[in-house]
């Protein structure tokens, strides 16, 4: 049996029930977690961008678009899959190294709606996609994220099984639409050199392809049944090395979505670590970011590679740059969405302390990484004192799990400019599981803040 | 410079007056054939699955579909992109290994119709894609053609700069407008094991990526300015090795768009050299297939990667197997589109004659391939008797050029069944320099016979 076909028996014979009560109620809050970094990224204009063309293009009034007004279905993804990665607040899972939200959420949302299905169908396809996703991630990580962005490639298959389960595909047909995401998946790391734009595509169409793949399949659109495996398939094109046996492992028996990470600070998670240690070292010793001669943040490989950027040029960047998230965390006591502006940017005291931060490659991190993303801080100040401080994981993670009401106030702080009555939302993802997926998204058009 | 940005500025500073007269009459000739496989394909089951979805989803009617009626321009730039390459008959660019029309035409056509652009703009912007495209695929063939099909993943690029040209971007915005065309290149070569539709999503989604990345660029989205040479760009992560130089050498002096060559058989061009032979044979020495004890072709190593296929079960599959289509040419004495039927991969005859097909690689031919697409057949008879055949190029390659009336012809077959007045279609596409898209396509629409 094919890797595929094994994939496809789990997206179509797994159900509502079959999910335990903690997993449906860790499922909603990936939902909420996802719909608030929707919101808080609309209007940002990369995304107006899309929003734009997408209106040109036009539709059938089939889903909602986070950006206000509905659309059809493939133009939905594409504008709340783009909209959902922007403020690099949505979740993160660091096995597979995939931000599963902002990809497997808008396409199963977006589907749900336009389909008219409950929200127990929409909970079990997000929960099925994380699953799917996360666990060709897996098989495929490091070598596969030095060149490809995971939440992209491996990605656009978690969003074709989430609308293969929605769509109610046969086995035959779930295999198609994975095959076809396979041979969709796309996403280099080459932009982020440029702090570009093409990671909120990345997201977009990763959310658009496995949704392609997955209508097409419904229509009988045959794609590769070894897309995984195959001699000419996405691990042997684009991986050094796959461990196959990851897909298989207690499939069906576990549910790899409670493993996920939930950002707290506003950049990318392999800033994170160091965010944390700097943070807990200013405040255990009561420093001031002026006492500081120099910072070395000690790591796993991939964050150098990611984000040793020590001269971001745009507020995007900077969420890429460790040198800069070091010395805004130092600086402000915090790294949130409201500390990512123009006038960070531009602030001196950031910048110089920027050019004291020093990034490198600690054996001890780079071997336990992907399981563990960490990081050791030495903070020495001008007068000769020297601060330490390490983590193994970033806050968020599930081994130093963020409570669901720290969860629902990073949801309200994210959407509170946004939207009328954040909290009437959070009520409404909370009760998904009674509710159709129009009625909660009936409430959100009614809640939005017209800008 | 950048490669990007060295490519940006070529596709912003050519103009139609750079054109000179017989590439602006040898274009006319790929967006005949372009037209030709299109309407050829279009009622195809695989393409009805896409026009299906597209309707589904809507879009206000700003481009024709070639299933007829209009849509959005992403949705007329999918189907008419998938459409234009199932029946296996639409060109290839040798040495890049690309099947450009497919993939440029269609996001021109659609996109000059949209923004009711000239036919001399269509021209210029046909012309360019091809280009890019085409010097793409050049440095990374042929190690790149293993696991990525060209027509898909360096297609990308065609289709952003055929519509960058026509939106009239600036050098800048042509720059991300790559960088987010090789951001989502894709394409993997496994699905030609199950002879699967992915074929198709390949051409639709090259097209329709290229013309995303275009038209987000005209709103200033950015991306990759080293797309093809960065340290996590389009080479290294996608070639095992690349020739930077055939990106830039004579770039702006010459034109590959007259390298092109068009098919006359009905399948997969690695199939052609040994058709072309074995047709050879059987006429010069009037042999009945009937006689026929064993066919050996000697060939590149390509020609095995992707049709040595001994079983094919499907008519689309039987276009990529060697040994039905050295079977059908000897039984049938043509591989033409009416050629390729149910009752072929029923008949006996063709079924016991592919049994005795031999396909193996030769070191002439592996070595001069990509630029030779050559084979040499023998063919042995019961009698004892051997004839041998060898060609460098199939039939339709420049260097055996197709003549003008031959195209002509091939396209009056391909859609006889499906246009009124096809001669009234090669008249206006032959006056596009004088007349403008919309008006082409308006009598196209005319034309179209109802199925």
């Amino acid at each position: 049996m094919t890797l595929s076909k094994r994939l496809a028996e789990y997206v179509c014979q797994t159900s509502f029930e079959d999910l335990p009560e903690h997993v449906v109620e860790f499922t909603k809050i990936c939902i909420l977690d996802w719909y608030g970094s929707a919101i808080a990224g609309k209007d940002m204009p990369p995304i107006q961008a899309v929003k734009e063309l997408v209106e040109e293009w036009g539709g059938h009034e089939q889903a909602s678009l986070v950006t206000g007004g509905k659309s059809s279905l493939g133009n939905a993804v594409l504008v709340n899959a783009a909209s959902s990665h922007i403020v690099e607040l949505d979740d993160i899972h660091k096995s597979s190294i995939i931000h599963a939200g902002t990809v497997v959420i808008p396409a199963a949302v977006a589907a749900a709606e336009a389909y008219d299905l409950s929200g127990k169908e929409l909970i079990t396809a997000v929960a099925v996609g994380y699953e799917v996703c996360y666990r060709i991630g897996e098989a495929v990580s490091p070598s596969h994220y030095y060149f490809w962005h995971n939440t992209a490639t491996c990605g656009t298959f978690g969003s074709a099984a989430a609308v293969a389960k929605l769509v109610n595909l046969n086995v035959e047909q779930t295999m198609h639409a994975l095959g076809n995401a396979g041979s969709q998946a796309a996403g280099l790391w080459e932009f982020i050199e440029d702090g570009a734009n093409t990671k909120q595509l990345h997201t977009a169409k990763a959310a658009y392809n496995g949704t392609l793949a997955a209508l097409l399949a419904k229509k009988n659109f045959t794609g590769a049944t070894k897309i995984l495996e195959g001699k000419r398939g996405f691990f042997e094109a684009m991986a050094e090395s796959a461990d196959p046996s990851k897909i298989t492992k207690n499939l069906g028996h576990e549910w790899k979505i409670i493993e996920n990470s939930f950002k707290i600070h506003a950049s990318c998670r392999h800033t994170h670590p160091a965010i944390d240690c700097i943070l807990d070292i200013m405040n255990d010793h009561s420093i001031a970011y002026q006492q500081i001669d120099r910072i070395t943040i000690k790591t796993y490989q991939t964050v150098l590679n990611i984000t040793d950027k020590p001269n971001p040029d745009s507020i995007y960047a900077c969420k890429f740059s460790s040198q800069f998230c070091a010395a805004l965390a130092a600086v402000k006591g915090s790294a949130s969405l409201r500390d990512f502006t123009t006038e960070s940017l531009q602030d001196s005291e950031i910048l110089n302390l920027m050019e004291k931060v020093d990034v490198v490659v600690d054996s001890y991190y780079e071997e336990a990484y992907p399981e563990k993303w960490g990081a050791k801080v030495e903070i020495a100040l001008s007068n000769g004192k020297i601060f330490e401080q390490a983590t193994d994981y970033p806050k968020g993670d599930p081994e130093k799990m963020a409570t669901k009401e720290e969860l629902i106030q990073k949801f309200i702080m994210m959407t509170a400019e946004k939207l009328e009555h954040p909290e009437a939302e959070v009520e409404a993802i909370f009760k998904l599981d009674s509710i159709s997926t129009r009625e909660w998204l009936r409430k959100q058009e009614i809640s939005r803040l017209q800008q």
